[in-house]
């Protein structure tokens, strides 16, 4: 690099540093409001958020960002495998991004999502659509209208266009490639499950276990993980989730019931599998691309990977069961190994997505993909949702839809306009399964160390080969980078076959 | 006004708000930092606080702030008792100070202060204060220079540009005046009760009480005070604060130890005085001057009013005593509403500010307003702080100070640059006791009521005459509008003569 370039670099640095500093805020006051902020503080925050977004949107989308990012691509190979390069490469991409949506339509779909939100919420508590309806063709009509902004290409469709904010790189040609026979194969083993004779025990989850008991057993067992607790917290929330600041300043939440440890603890896996690899992000480059994120696909994936491949394996269960008695004492004295192990893998299909199994949850998923993918090409009508929805619970799960409520009205993704968002979830499952197989491959005895409480082999590997690159390689590049192979529904699915066959006596 | 003041007085507004949005978020990233946040956020957090102080400060001292306020000087009348003029004349006030200060002196400041406070931390830790020499003499220098930057009057000291921060409208020669009666009356009051051979019952305070029935107490009285936990909280912290965001998320923290419960209300009565102030701003004037508090001694008045007229009232114990028991069960019952009175009331000359009695705590600070007003004219070189400090201490309290960890270095703020600061807090004691009898003289029964936990008269009276201005009059004003005179050392004396004397058997 010569001095001019590099100048260029280091002020596109200190200016996406800044965005990224007012971004590190909003996800600290995100998690304040979930779980500190008292109820009178909820108007002024929404103000307090709507600022730093914007002036992180104005830093983010300004001339002299776009000055900054052409000055640095004149002179460096923008294509190169550097830090550089990527940094570069990606503040173009969200740059390009942010330009072409006016602030007009922003703060038209801040404030629809904001009133749309709360009539979902009393929609849903009286499971009347015809009240969300408007909103919600509302909600269609401005998410169409982004699209068209951000444009798609010429093989593609709106969807596309929405879905880059999520999973940059995604398309629903892309996604249905891999979700068909990810279906087709899943169906036939929830088939072979639900007419299976022998049910799992769920013993465990009826156990009535003391609050304070349980948030000490599952920090306990996230600090097992390697989750670093000096540079992060656990707190209570209604809607565990994983937010805060920055690597060094990761906030994580998680629920109790009085029964129901395995939700307790699969909720803190699962919330400390995203701490983790927020925390391996490298300090250095935080507020670049580089200290951020691939993609939520890639951050679920994560998630899931603690939350499952590890939390509900036998070999987990070993090390965990004996854990239990020293944490609950005599309460568990009737809970052994295969008895725990049992608990962690129960099927049944449901109508909750957030309530469901592993291998009946890429349902939910792939027919809220299939629903909202129609409603941004107009193929599907607002109000013709409950219709759609509930002949798609018939054909893919078997279930008769009571009512909205525990139907289309389930979720809050649509009335925030995040329209693009739901497929994440499964490819999370999909890129986890395939990466753990990697792992498998690489580190021997992984599996059974487990149950010496032996985690950071795996940990290690997540750090190595995912964490410390941020959004240096898209998730396309990194799944090829890690695994050799582009994604595939058949890890995932070899995984649940393997597992959930002898679970159910099969 | 015409459709154009509006427009400017509008716009100012608008620019002002958000100046204070982005403070509103300092104070709760800085609630954060002392309670809640993981110690490996400090280094980003610092980074965090430094980009919201640069934002607010630019507009602050913005060149179009500086026209919008003329524009609205320019068509108004300024010198009106209306909101809009108090606003403007604040505004006014604010950006001629924010625009004489030119940043590379705010910058070497704050890094000073950073540097000066962790070496003042190690140089009190090890009583040394030659290690912490160098950063006062660089402190007390940059000081001097931003006094310089602000100017004094043509009969003023150095010390005045800087008290200005804290205290509007107050000056070295202003406070001398009141402390110096203050001081001659409080000497002969400590004489008197050193010499007495009655000693207040301690009792209470050696009582080992559990914390977290201690808390569950204190949040009983702070909510029986009046404080909204619907818009504040109460949490833990080293150094009790009251802090937050704004006047519906006020946040504010106490400490507890084995024993000493009388600390641990004592404080939390201190911190509900401040949070009570805040929660009683209207939340329409929120970000602008009128929305914000007039001075530190105004909101210390607030503070020491329901620590020490309330909280040390034989009143306030008759229905705190019975509740005690409540809350503490047979470890307390040895203890009735004579033995809590002298408890909360013990008089005894010691090295430490932070742990002073009521009277006491007065000679502390007139000894270090005498001395920081010293070092900024000159008369006094750092090198010779710590010999001044031990002569005034034992020409005020008649104590030998052992060392400077209790001695010169026991403060953190002269290691932030916070010289002006320290009178306000017996500013507010003054302030207080002025506006304590006026509250006695216009409510009838006022302190017969709190043995019934009557509190709701007092804290209205207080909405009514000084929470809901704001900063509205400056707190010379408040003091002549409330009490009718102007600011004396009489009622805080008769105050503490009256109650301290027949504590002590005289």
């Amino acid at each position: 690099m010569t001095t001019t370039t590099q100048d260029a670099y280091s002020q596109l640095v200190a200016l996406g540093r800044e965005a990224g500093l007012l971004k590190s805020m909003e996800g600290l006051l995100g998690w304040d409001q979930e779980t500190t902020m008292p109820p009178g503080g909820a108007e002024y925050r929404a103000t307090q958020l709507a600022l730093l977004a914007r002036l992180a949107h104005e830093r983010l989308s300004s001339d002299e960002m776009g000055e900054l990012i052409s000055a640095a691509e004149s002179s460096i190979d923008i294509e190169a495998d550097t830090v550089e390069a990527a940094n570069v490469r990606a503040w173009r991409r969200d740059h390009d991004r942010a330009v072409k949506l006016p602030s007009s339509l922003v703060e038209e779909q801040a404030a629809t999502a904001s009133a749309a939100q709360h009539e979902w919420a009393e929609a849903r508590k009286d499971s009347d659509f015809r009240r969300f309806l408007p909103w919600l063709e509302k909600t269609v009509e401005l998410t169409r209208r982004q699209a068209e902004c951000y444009g798609w290409a010429e093989d593609g469709e709106p969807w596309d266009a929405l879905a880059e904010d999520y999973e940059p790189g995604c398309t629903a040609a892309g996604v249905a490639e891999v979700f068909g026979p990810l279906r087709d194969r899943l169906k036939s083993l929830l088939d072979e499950l639900m007419g299976a004779s022998v049910r799992p025990s769920g013993r465990l989850d009826e156990l009535e276990l003391p609050q304070d008991q349980q948030m000490a057993f599952v920090r306990d067992v996230a600090g097992n993980l390697g989750f670093d607790f000096t540079r992060g917290r656990l707190d209570r929330s209604t809607h565990p989730f994983c937010g805060g600041s920055h690597c060094d300043d990761v906030r994580m939440t998680t629920r109790f019931h009085s029964g129901m440890i395995i939700d307790a603890l699969g909720s803190t896996m699962h919330e400390a599998g995203h701490g983790l690899y927020e925390q391996g992000i490298p300090f250095e480059h935080i507020g670049t691309p580089c200290g951020s994120s691939v993609s939520l696909g890639i951050h679920e994936s994560q998630s899931r990977m603690w939350e499952n491949q590890v939390g509900r394996s036998r070999s987990f269960w070993e090390w965990c069961t004996p854990r239990l008695a020293g944490h609950f004492g005599d309460v568990v004295s009737e809970i052994d190994v295969e008895a725990a192990y049992q608990c962690a893998n129960r099927v049944a299909p449901g109508f909750i997505r957030v309530e469901a199994d592993e291998a009946t949850y890429n349902m939910h998923i792939m027919i809220r993909f299939e629903l909202e993918r129609d409603l941004m090409t107009g193929n599907l009508q607002p109000a013709d949702l409950p219709g759609a929805w509930n002949e798609k619970y018939r054909d893919y799960l078997g279930l008769e839809v009571p009512d909205d409520r525990r139907g289309c009205l389930q979720d809050i993704h649509w009335s925030m306009g995040a329209i693009g968002y739901f497929p994440t979830y499964t490819l999370g499952n999909l890129y986890c399964a395939q990466f753990f197989d990697a792992a498998c491959e690489q580190i021997p005895g992984l599996v059974d160390g487990f149950a010496e409480g032996r985690f950071s082999p795996l940990l290690d590997w997540l750090r190595e080969n995912i964490h410390r690159h941020g959004r240096r390689y898209t998730a396309a590049q990194l799944c090829e980078r890690v695994t050799g192979r582009p994604l595939s529904a058949d890890p995932l699915m070899n995984y649940l076959e393997g597992k959930l066959r002898p679970v159910h006596g099969l």
